[in-house]
């Protein structure tokens, strides 16, 4: 590595199975113990040349991590609970990974009910707690010696909200921190920190967070990146290649049954009913904007569109979906479509979360700032500046090859900022 | 309708379980006994616009339907030896598929060995063939008073054969046929016969058919629209919706193995391994073109896939497919996607043959002619004028809407032509 | 038919799918339309002879049909509601089927919420409601001309109750019918008219009915015989087949998820939790019981055993199971077993209830009374004396045939009681 | 361990997936980094006694293993070349599979053609070849302080073949052996030489081995007990758990339709399509014997039945099967049950051989000789004295229950017999 060479810092709010496996998968690619798939910053092309350097993005040994989280341990000890990699692998990354001690975080059991703080921030204002999460910021910079740092939420799907009166912008929003405002949830507070310390955030759960208000006037005014909300991974990813696909035919669809079974903390929490609308909501919505039951009501006006996600402790972080779609045919005969996925949540989780870092300071870097649509190819629900969201994956990914193309090519006029 | 209005001739090669499923739709849809899921001429938009007006396609009330086939009876008994709709309905659509008796055919046993021919045409000399199937469709025009004619390839797969000499350019062909050139299969002589007949031509199978250099000369020198090869309805409509997106995410595959089960007569002549080879490759090649392992060895380099089929009779018509994807995640972690379709082989097809007749009809009416790479979306293995054809379905999509929308476009200046 | 031969009267309570299944079928099957798969008594051999014969059973012409109902419509209107048979068909039967109208019924909105009764007996005290009930009986023998007569509960699944104060002994019982008494249910009610009236019951549902010592001591004092609950039709069914089997094998079970889709009065009903915790007890003692966590903790201590049923309406009667089992095998490795069962939930319980009319009919005849374990075969609760019941479907045939030898054995030496 | 407790001598022919995983298991097991699951002998009770100790059986800490294969390297560097068990597992058992060397075996490439032999005995008389492996069983004996061998045949699936003269009597087949008789394969040889030593012989492949009545005829001399043939692993194995329950409910079966992908050895060996004829009539049998369609023809009739295997790289040892069912209903009406097993081969297998060896030398001991009919539990196609064998999994299980409570009584009685 060069030494000159500007590093990128990335700080994860919320050390469990999603944070680890990026850290310590990027630890073994490093030691070659295994190779980023399904990350496209590290095996794709873009235009024929590999993508990392046609955007001039960091190499992954110039990344340094951190973050926060309420339980005990390091990022090991968060690695062997999460059960993600074998055992044998992290065994030979244990020294990598017991270096990253999270720092103590800010909880709040309203919002998160099924977990337990164990190590939590002394301040108990919410915005003396967001100058503690700022200044966290600023010590990790020093330590490591980085100039951008990008933060990840990836804490535990919060209890179900909506934008508030406290949320509409930074001046009540400050206040109502003051004045310890219920409606203010933690992950409101890391996200006003980072913005506040001009850090590109990225939303990787249902939970609000940057979609607020209050947030996009931030990132607008601070010059930050944000995206957002909930990574697409299994069944919704695999629901939003098919769904198009089926439409284009102008096949009819009378119903779309999708159920889920995880034993990981992620479904322990989504077991919550409160938590698990968040979830929902997230999760029916893309079948719905693909298939246009408005336009197409002979096709799609009946549809019964389910979602359920069962918490099965056997199946530990190996979630599995299973997926019957009743298709109409010709004259109304009918077909159905079953599609179980054994799929892992947190293997495919981790490289988007290492796109979405990538990809966010390299936004920040071409001057780009408030809601990156483009990034919508990463999420189950994404954010967007105003209007309906793009579901279609292969749409999204062709927005995702224009704005990296334009990124491109300022890359190569102006090399990069940093 | 309006008897000023011009009605368009279809006719079928082959009256098996596709062409009377189409033929017995249209009948059903008339009578508003169904309606024409999967077929966007009757169901899609078009910017906005019914696709059937924007393009102005005559009215499903405006098609004559007519054809040859080697086996007895008339299209109620073809439909009611296929099985594909249900008895109830058939009972209902008697007089109309009455109408329809194919007209004889020519067989030859060398390309089609599980099939007995019953009603064939006297003359044995192909070129005398070729001159009996021109007068079959000019009678056809008078008869039903139809100016514009297309017609549709929809018989059994021929045994697999490759482009030799005889089918270099039109010369040479018309030579060989009255020399019986034994390279020269029926399907080759039908096509050969719509050409000079000036008829678009639809290849709805693996066979060659138009596939060859005379042709698309033919074609070419005669204002024809062609388009081909082989339906894509089931497990390949899925794979081509299904691979482009797994490779959008830069997962690895490591395995796709594809196995089909399916009782009709389709399944028994597959179970010819000479017919099945044709089949394959068709089935084979999509996988490849869309992953691109040569520029992505890493993903998808050492890929195992295999395409079974095999004939169950308890199944009949309704064919059912089951795919094993074994998919590489971060880190080398491996999942697995499983796909069941249940599905009904004829159900699929009616409706692309109904979009296939209508839009070649509106090519030629718009001055196109030669192979139409835009209907691809409608192959498994589009026929291309030179280099490798698109597989991916969304992008075969786009292409399509693009066609339509300039064919649109002049619809809307100069009008209808006929 | 031999105008001699005595006839069985058959009274079902709730005129539902499995009902009109029953009565459609049988009235199919003597017309040739159909053959009574899945009922043993017109299928099956005992030790070479064909069942019916071995046991004199009556032939289906010598069935006669009635039962009460709280919907309007008579039999075919019924059957055209529940949509399991072929339209087709059921204008087959329309005149057979016309001829069955229900008598009005009793009902109680606190044990059945999600139904509304429109044809309901004038009497409003349940004692009075079970004299009415009984008389019901009587003239429906005097019109039928029939002897011997079975009750067949076939109603919607009433709310979770338990056995209490009121359902002690016939003296209390009787009492607490004329003081209205709320833990009375309606079955309750349509069991102890059947009791009193020397009526073999069958309970095909989960509800209490007839496990309820008042109904016990009805029984042994009257002579007759009862059986139940909830017939084993689907998944149970296939768990109950395979879950023994894995067992004998010393195979460990980590564990076993089950999953239901299903869209008919069924499933609506089971929407409400009340009713589903009577369905979800039924179903999952089952596996418990064929398991013996507490004999072999170190296989199945551990199971994590859940079951769904979700309301899913495009699927209609055509109920769909998945079920997802993780086996372990040596050294702790894992597999998994996936079963996806499209199953007709009225199709197969239809020929149970056949079965179980004649065979309750026939243990009458041979003297038995009271509980009958031997038909436990049939159930997914099998009612017992005491202890726990039998749920390994090996065994529990095993029984069934030992039962039916003797039974055999007195038919032939004294012939049928009648 | 009692050092005076006679040790046991297991000797396997062909040291590849499966005996590894044996003798590793075995190691792993001792050692607590394992259970037995899958192993009856280890895990079962008999009466709610521990069957090892009902029928005091030796402990895993008194069995020897050892073997013969053509292939290079020691136990340690088979298991890895099988990858069956985790590299974690196998790098804590390598002292003890270093241990164990197999000895040089003999090969005939006529039998088995996809297989290569590097280790292999000098002697290429038949007879001679014998003798060698009578030698080597000897000198086991005297290395490893045993006295009872038992001898497993676990070597890949030979070329399919029948009974001929030259295996009718001792006589005759020790004449052939000697002038090299082509008919007698390798298989034949190991179980000649394990008969003439007095070991029981079990057969784990669907190769003929000791179905021969030369072998019976030895077996019954020598007072050995002979077992086979194929083990009842993944896919019959649950066929034979389900498909009599669903003739107990009287259902019919149109058609099953049994496919498996498999990467290992032996789905190498079996795209042999010789090699795949002799595991096919095996696994084709069990249903035939199950549902007798001669006395259930409107049942049973018309059943379509197949098994296809596949050999799939990706999926190395662990095999996947997918089973269709195509079930008939009351009416006829049609239902599908489809079980994907994702399995794994040696894991499955293993326990069974441990069991068969265990069992084996306790039936010698109390006694047994020749056909053991008893252990037709473990096998797809049990070999039988006469008569077709029994393939109900539930009746197989009673009757190995029988035999030993019978074993368990002499046991009692008089203690072992060593």
């Amino acid at each position: 590595m060069d030494s000159g060479t500007p590093r990128l810092g990335i700080l994860m709010v919320g050390m469990g199975a999603i944070s680890t496996t990026l850290v310590a998968g990027v630890a073994a690619i490093e030691r070659e113990l295994g190779k980023p798939y399904g990350a496209l910053t590290q095996m794709a092309l873009l235009d024929g040349a590999p993508m990392s350097e046609a955007l001039q993005l960091p190499k992954l040994n110039q990344l340094r991590f951190g973050g926060w989280d309420i339980a005990d341990g390091d990022a090991f000890d968060a690695a062997q609970r999460a059960a993600v990699l074998s055992p044998l692998l992290l065994r030979e990354l244990e020294p990598a990974l017991r270096e990253i001690t999270p720092m103590a975080g800010i909880h709040d059991p309203r919002y998160l009910r099924r977990a337990e703080g164990r190590r939590l921030k002394p301040q108990t204002n919410k915005f003396e707690q967001a100058e503690a999460l700022r200044e966290d910021i600023r010590a990790f910079r020093r330590r490591h010696n980085v100039d951008r740092v990008v933060v990840l939420w990836c804490g535990s799907t919060e209890v179900f909200s909506s934008p508030g009166p406290a949320h509409q912008n930074s001046r009540i929003f400050e206040t109502a921190l003051k004045q310890d405002e219920p409606t203010i949830a933690p992950s409101m507070i890391y996200a006003y920190a980072a913005l506040k310390e001009k850090c590109p955030f990225v939303n990787a759960t249902p939970t609000l967070t940057v979609d607020l208000p209050v947030m996009l006037e931030l990132a607008e005014a601070n010059g930050v990146p944000v995206s957002g909300k909930d990574l697409k991974t299994g069944q919704t990813l695999l629901k939003t290649i098919l769904a198009p696909g089926l439409k284009q035919r102008m096949l009819g669809i009378a119903g779309w049954f999708s159920m889920n079974i995880l034993g990981n903390q992620d479904g322990a929490v989504l077991d919550d009913p409160a938590a698990f609308r968040a979830k929902e909501e997230s999760k029916l919505s893309a079948l719905n904007h693909i298939l246009e039951p408005a336009v197409y009501p002979e096709l799609y006006g009946q549809l019964s569109h389910q979602v359920k996600i069962n918490y099965y402790p056997p199946r530990g972080d190996n979630k599995e979906s299973w997926d019957n779609i009743d298709v109409i045919g010709w004259l109304g005969y009918e077909m159905q479509i079953k599609i179980n996925f054994l799929c892992r949540d947190s293997i495919l989780a981790a490289p988007l979360l290492l796109d979405l870092a990538l990809l966010s300071d390299a936004a920040q870097r071409s001057g780009r700032k408030g809601v990156q649509e483009w990034l919508g190819f990463y999420f189950k629900s994404p954010q967007v500046k105003q209007g309906h969201p793009e579901h279609d994956l292969s749409v999204q990914y062709r927005r995702l090859q224009e704005a990296l193309r334009e990124m491109a090519r300022q890359t190569e006029k102006v090399g990069v900022r940093s």
